[in-house]
């Protein structure tokens, strides 16, 4: 059986992998590009970032029975092909809560510390010991979304001493680091009440564009907004009102409407705006625990272990 | 009774300790030097950060029986003179330790988010998805110490699944956030595995210049030191030669063997050092957490309340 992945993990990964499954041919590429015809039609799993998939390449993958996508996000992919052909789906659902809520945790402190305020009075050779510097504790986070990742930043904001509140669909929540949890009808009534807000919501049709400029106006005007999730949830027009309106205080952005952002993007010149790269969930640990889930559903798929597949995608759900 | 104070708390403080106490004169003021002789001559308490005290200003001061120091730290104060007038003397001893770890845990992050590289990356208006970015989860954090600050540090760097080891003078540790604690002999066996060593030690005889060149060729050279407590746990040579052969991944001070430092010193330059300056204690809830301590041991002064005095310090050891 012939294993594709078009990404290249770790030598130590690759080596252990073909060891514990060495009755299958496995080939590692950097790129789908670098994947050649015969290959791409022969290959019965594929492991992907689900970033590389459109429709022709599905056909062209004839054998191709199970993609192992190594994100969460699986909105990339030609989903309709794929369920036509019943490949099977599984992705990496799960790995992102610890990087994810260090990478927040890290943003509200830096915040709050004024660290980059501080590394400029540094540049500046300059002694300033009464810069007013904040706290975590006692502040209020929202966190727009209840799901894995955000119960660890609940957790996490809790250790800091933080009121921690969060939305969803429903308002239930059976989790235990939220204080309370409120159904997304009552956003308008808590946004007043953040000094942070923090969304990690994946892209759905309900959370496209979910925020408007109406939503940053009732926030507090020195709050701090964070998006780590997708930048689909506002418009670039109204990331751009915000900014220039000036309507809280600083906003911390890792995903964007359109990536990658090109030189020429007038959004990198906007002091109120600190942008990362789309990489608060990608650290040295991510593929080896991507690739411990894929190993967990290998041995499923090849009767070598009993069981169920982890992250298994209901394509008719997409998630 | 004429109180009086070389420190200007937010009028809100102000207020509230004047209607409380109205039996009392309050005087508050900016700094020291805008204290005139007699009012001096008559203070009976001195509320002072504890930095603009000596000698011949207790002698002046004749009708003083008790300075509030509203700083932990009681070494540049003139202890001697104020010993033989049996003067009391309390500190703020207990409201660092969440300013402080909070700090440190900021100062961790951000380390290995990398998010000074990642500023560095926008004012250069470049999308690099593929920075290797780190996590706190699974590292060893040595503290040096294990007393109120460390223990705080220590529960939260435990809530990111570090695996934190202290030292102190003996090895004795009834706390519960520190998964090990060692006595201070085994320093050079710990530091080859710390990925992290954060002193916020105080100044006294055995810790001062207790850090040697030796010690930091110990640690790992992509090891981060963070010092939060006083700026003579090592020398300033220790500290040049420590930063220009890179003993370490990199070093974070916010106390330094001389203070101030000025805009010809030569530290500025260091690009493996982050200069802050002396504040990782200094938040918004300083002062009324202080002057909650202060009302606190007023009330007994006063007679107005039983108990004993919060943070009483005996001058004999010191703390």
């Amino acid at each position: 059986m012939k294993i594709v992945s078009s990404l290249l993990p770790p030598r130590e990964i690759q080596r252990s992998i073909r060891e514990k499954f060495s009755e299958h041919e496995f080939h590692f590429f950097k790129q789908m590009e670098q994947v050649d015809e015969d290959l791409i039609a022969d290959m019965e799993i594929l492991i992907t970032y689900a970033e590389d998939l459109h429709p022709e390449i599905i056909d062209r993958a004839s054998s191709l029975k199970w993609i192992s996508a190594m994100a969460a996000g699986i909105d990339r992919m030609p989903i309709e092909t794929i369920e036509k052909r019943g490949i099977l789906v599984t992705n990496a659902r799960g790995i992102h809560a610890i990087p994810m809520s260090e990478f927040a945790l890290g943003l509200m402190l830096s915040h709050v510390k004024r660290l980059a305020d501080l590394r400029e009075l540094q540049s500046n050779k300059t002694w300033n010991k009464w810069l007013p510097i904040g706290e975590l504790c006692g502040k209020t986070l929202l966190v727009l979304g209840t799901g894995a990742i955000p119960e660890e930043i609940a957790r996490l904001a809790g250790a800091f001493q933080m009121n921690v509140v969060g939305v969803n669909r429903s308002g239930r929540y059976l989790g235990e680091h939220f204080k309370k949890v409120h159904p997304i009808e009552q956003l308008n009534q808590l946004l007043p009440d953040a000094d942070m807000v923090v969304s990690v919501l994946p892209s759905t049709p309900e959370t496209k564009e979910l925020l408007t400029y109406e939503h940053f106006e009732r926030m507090k005007n020195n709050a701090l907004f964070i998006n780590l999730g997708r930048g689909d949830l506002m418009t670039l027009e109204t990331l751009k009102r915000v900014l220039e309106d000036e309507l809280v205080g600083h906003m911390a952005l890792d995903v964007f409407p359109e990536e990658p952002l090109g030189a020429d993007n007038l959004l990198w010149n906007y002091p109120n705006l600190t942008i990362t790269p789309h990489l608060s969930s990608i650290t040295e640990n991510y593929l080896p625990r991507a690739f411990s889930i894929f190993e967990h559903n290998l041995a499923v798929y090849s009767g070598k272990a009993d069981g169920d597949y982890l992250n298994k995608i209901d394509l008719t759900k997409g998630y």
